[in-house]
């Protein structure tokens, strides 16, 4: 038996998240379908995390085990000819055995992408959380600051935690409105977003989305930008913001340590989401 | 009555198309349901041109006639609110009575975007085409420079012509592969696109699509450099390549002289595509 290591984009619009549920299309099922057209055993795939239905990724790591011999590079071949158009194999590796997909990782990146003005792009509507109002960008980046750091993130989490600890440790957090280069126009709109890029060593529950709707209430002027450090040192859910909504959210790599996965190391999973 | 001048993106994939069909859902019929809603008239709206089933627009110009005295702000605000979200107002103005948004247009800008390479990009695969192979730019570039100028496109052009004339004047043609900026991803996909960009004083129909189908032949090396212009000089619709299907094609803005419409000349389309 031999371990293998995908990393994966898919558009989260129209499945029902990564974790399988019977009668939902998931990525989970989608792949495990193409893994046993492809190999003839019953496969079942981990990936590092679940994503939400309606949630992106541009690098997600799934791991699963095969008897089969087929190289990496024919498994992914074969993957992108059986797999729809919203699911892709960027990379394919042999890992090392015991490869475990959530326990190996090291860090994830989150990217939530806003789009703010009163014309909603029709391009992003999919990808992008689109607010009416124009926001305050500056406002926001310096409201975030605070949230970097080693924490109890339990402010930021919906439902009731299973967790052990609440305790996370996000290493960069920025709110940045991208350049409009007058190319990116009928990519998706007017390349005109803001993009909040999260990295941490692991997320609780809608974190992101809740650290995002909590931002948006100090970017559009509902909120004062102390706000959210005093969100974060309630420790009471009921502090934040309201969650926002799935298809602005992207999943955008995984990183593993070096040791723990056969993978090439810290760095490699951004490498693969650009593929 | 007073004519109204609107500009308009939409996102063609669920359109058949601009024009009228009974029982299909086109760009005009929704517009004008949109607009009957509004005014309580039988508006009929005219558009710069014919758009295709599955190509979208990024500035299309829309002109109709209204005995309504709402402001073009409101018209456009009332409009917004009631289109659907993969059709919107870009901007609304009044103009001179009088206004032909066809026969007053004095350029208009199409961009054809490819997305190349063995790996499809799940976040474009409605915006662009995607091929397989990679494909030599530099050689797509050459081949399209001989296109520039006032030539008989006959040879790019789908279907028995009903026009006087097959004679256009082509402005510019360029084929570029666009910059990889890391802040694209999540926007579509890697960013790493092909874009075919022509301005010309009128189309003929599919002209865009052939040239492109035509380009691309060079691209991947099943032709010659020389090709493009020797299907050019045969004045033969069967010399060209195939025609690039219509998801990749956007309609980037229509320019109007400054007296014929009430808007405010040159370039102003595409600064309202910006928008």
């Amino acid at each position: 038996m031999r371990t293998i290591k995908l990393t994966l984009a898919y558009d989260g619009t129209d499945f029902a998240g990564w974790q399988y549920q019977p009668g939902q299309r998931t990525v989970q099922q989608t792949l495990q379908d193409a893994l046993s057209q492809i190999t003839g055993e019953r496969i079942s795939a981990v990936a590092s995390g679940r994503t939400d239905a309606g949630v992106h990724a541009l690098g997600q790591v799934v791991g699963f085990t095969t008897s089969s011999h087929l190289s990496p590079e024919i498994f992914q071949r074969a993957l992108n000819a059986e797999l729809p158009r919203d699911l892709v194999v960027l990379s394919a590796e042999v890992a090392l055995s015991g490869f475990d997909p959530i326990r190996h990782a090291v860090r994830k990146r989150y990217r939530y992408i806003l789009q703010d003005g009163p014309i909603a792009d029709p391009f992003s509507r999919r990808y992008a959380w689109h607010v009416f109002r124009r926001l305050d960008v500056a406002a926001m980046q310096r409201a975030a600051e605070p949230l970097i750091g080693r924490y109890d993130f339990t402010s930021f989490e919906t439902g009731g935690s299973e967790r052990v600890t609440t305790t996370r440790t996000v290493s960069e957090l920025s709110v940045t409105r991208q350049p409009t280069p007058g190319a990116a126009i009928g990519c998706v709109g007017d390349g005109r977003k803001i993009h909040t890029e999260v990295v941490a060593d692991g997320f609780l529950y809608n974190m992101v989305r809740n650290i995002v709707g909590t931002l948006v209430e100090v970017g559009r002027g509902a909120r004062e930008e102390t706000w959210p450090a005093a969100v974060l040192a309630a420790l009471d859910r009921r502090a934040a913001g309201p969650t926002a909504p799935p298809h602005g959210l992207f999943l955008v790599n995984v990183e593993y340590e070096r040791q723990g996965a056969g993978d090439k190391g810290q760095g490699d999973a951004q490498a693969d989401a650009i593929n």
